[in-house]
């Protein structure tokens, strides 16, 4: 199968090296060949040391359109440009595989359809959670569940932060910087630590699981730039991690999503994922619990998801994109949650109707309710100096 | 499409519980329902209320054979019968998807062939590492990558009782009793303690990961059964868990695979799975590390697997089964490794070639050492008075 490569950069590169050091491997999955003819691109960051001799480089999307290729991998990012090229692509009836999380949270609805009108498949593996088959496993092997909640740890560069912070102590500029300096956190972070990123992927994640579609727009968002070193401390001394959480619930309603950083017990499996990796746990209503650990970005590792998906597709072809009809119900409200409160210095006494506990009374007062209301949360917000809430998940 | 199942003890009152339950999910995945029409048993155990009114309960497998049932579902463990019974239905072209890891650790070669033959599709994700989705991935989701290490949790019932003998300092004897207790453990529990279970799915699982096939007896296998409270406490002083893993390794020539007692370091993603959980982590040459946690057991946990399977082939019939010809090359000598030893109370020095620390030195002496070849290890053993000795994994 011929294919070509849309974005030569750091992805694209990771593709045509897996594509090239591992074409054994998918040759006998796949009974042909997968050979790159075409590249999208200006020019080749060759990192690897790929093989680009046989290699068309064209800035003409046309030659591509007009080529004898069966799919292309779409690794170039942006949102409007791109599109447009999804649109033309499978309209021909080409099939197409992305890693492009910001486009597709927006436009899957309409391009699975049209997809489907053309017999094109629409791969996206790498959109989420990167190296970690979480696409297919939410797909083709937890598919027999009801699943009613999806927890993720979808953005590398703060978990890397958020680690960095939790296990040295460093401030949370401190550890942006050196996040920067390892290429984790690009110069403007802003899409990553506010919570952007992986807002996208738990609304592509949240739209397998429920078969509802997802408005990003309509997700609450809060991400970890607000974060205290001391609010983590106090945590720990409780036995609580704190995580950047892309996190959605449905139990055939309203659905429950946001991103938010979120404290977890210590022996919560999401909470040894530490540093760079991402990790999604899974509820369904007949395994129970499971979770994919694994990198959340990088160059082979993403190629990983994507040429897997290119084998899958190579193998069987169009098979149907995953059509929702439903638009979700977003919960706005919230749930009932136990949650970390922070008071200001001079706030010593509480007037709460749940009941709680102190973690910490010295210098200020840090508590963890139970089980309360959004709204009675407000209400205490309003009558009380409160400085820092974050919600605690007990399992 | 209707379906059989053959045994309706635990696992196949579960997979009735899923279909009826989830029937909703299935159809939309499949665009047909999932119908049970045979159950071939003697009785019927309805642990979870299922409706089996219009469920055809037969002791005669011809039954099932003639009837227009187009997959069979074998939950019913066993050998000798149960091959049998694999390959009538797929000679007669009749997909067949299996919990029965004890058969398919020996017979699978045989079976994916005559499946080949007659367009007969095998699933058996249930059979390793019950709902965790771990051969979908392995075969859909991590393809693109050369597999080189795959480390697995596999069995519940030890990583319960080595559970309770790292966190509470049961002795063995106590926790086998209590697992024995809770249902975990069976009364005569040698399968499991002696990771006899674990062999057949760390066998399965390389022949996937590998493309080589196994022969099960030779993989060298030790149980737990002779670990002692002690070397725990001395392992977590020095910051390490054991775990019972089935582990192997293929770097293009030999395979090196077992089933031990291991030592992790705390921070590894598979030294926090605890309980009756299991988990497989695997190195690839794209990827990297990934790991996937989840239960290793139960009714509908393993449920899940079998009927995701069953919908799989309800939507595309058959793909081919994983067809492997060679038969893999074990290497029985072993890498060089770290190993953590226990010497005997007179043992006081130690005369060796490769660096070690000494982790306790009081009551006994306990080193670990550098990587050491296993003929190394079997000089030391027969010049000194070695007690206890398991292998360090340090990533």
């Amino acid at each position: 199968m011929k294919i070509a490569i849309l974005g030569m950069g750091t992805v694209g590169s990771g593709v045509i090296k897996v594509i090239q050091e591992n074409q054994m491997e998918i040759q006998q999955f796949t009974n042909e060949p997968i050979e790159v003819s075409h590249v999208f691109a200006k020019t080749i960051t060759n990192q690897h040391d790929a093989d680009f001799q046989n290699v068309i480089v064209t800035e003409n999307i046309d030659d591509i359109l007009n080529s004898d290729v069966e799919l292309v991998v779409e690794v170039m990012g942006g949102i409007d440009f791109t599109f447009g090229l999804h649109q033309k692509f499978l309209s021909k009836g080409i099939h197409v595989v992305s890693a492009n999380k910001d486009m597709l949270a927006v436009h899957i609805k309409e391009l699975a359809k049209i997809g489907d009108e053309n017999k094109a498949q629409l791969g996206y593996e790498a959109s989420c959670a990167g190296g970690i088959p979480i696409i297919n496993a939410l797909t083709y092997g937890l598919q027999a569940n009801k699943i009613n909640r999806v927890l993720g740890i979808l953005n590398g560069t703060t978990n890397y932060i958020l680690t960095k912070m939790t296990q040295d102590a460093w401030s949370y500029d401190k550890a942006l910087k050196d996040a920067q300096e390892k290429g984790y956190a690009e110069k403007d972070p802003t899409n990553d630590v506010e919570g952007l990123d992986a807002r996208r992927k738990i609304a592509l994640l949240s739209r397998i699981a429920y078969k509802q579609n997802l408005n990003v727009e309509d997700i609450p968002v809060r991400g970890i730039s607000q974060v205290s070193v001391q609010d983590l401390e106090y945590a720990q001394a409780d036995g609580l991690t704190m995580k950047l959480l892309g996190k959605s619930e449905y139990h055939g309603e309203k659905v429950q999503i946001s991103v938010e950083p979120v404290l977890l017990p210590n022996n919560h499996q999401l909470a040894t994922v530490n540093d760079a990796a991402n990790a999604v746990y899974v509820n369904g209503n007949a395994f129970g619990e499971t979770m994919f650990y694994g990198p959340g970005a990088g160059s082979l590792e993403t190629a990983s998801a994507v040429v897997s998906d290119v084998m899958n597709i190579a193998k069987f072809g169009f098979v149907g994109n995953l059509i929702v009809e439903e638009d979700a119900n977003i919960d706005l409200a919230g749930e009932a949650a136990s949650y970390f409160i922070r008071f200001a210095k001079g706030q010593t006494e509480v007037k709460l109707d749940v009941n709680y506990k102190v973690i910490a009374d010295e210098d200020v007062l840090v508590i963890i309710t139970e089980d309360m209301s959004a709204n009675a949360l407000e209400q205490l917000e309003n009558s009380h100096q409160v400085e820092a809430v974050y919600v605690v998940i007990k399992d």
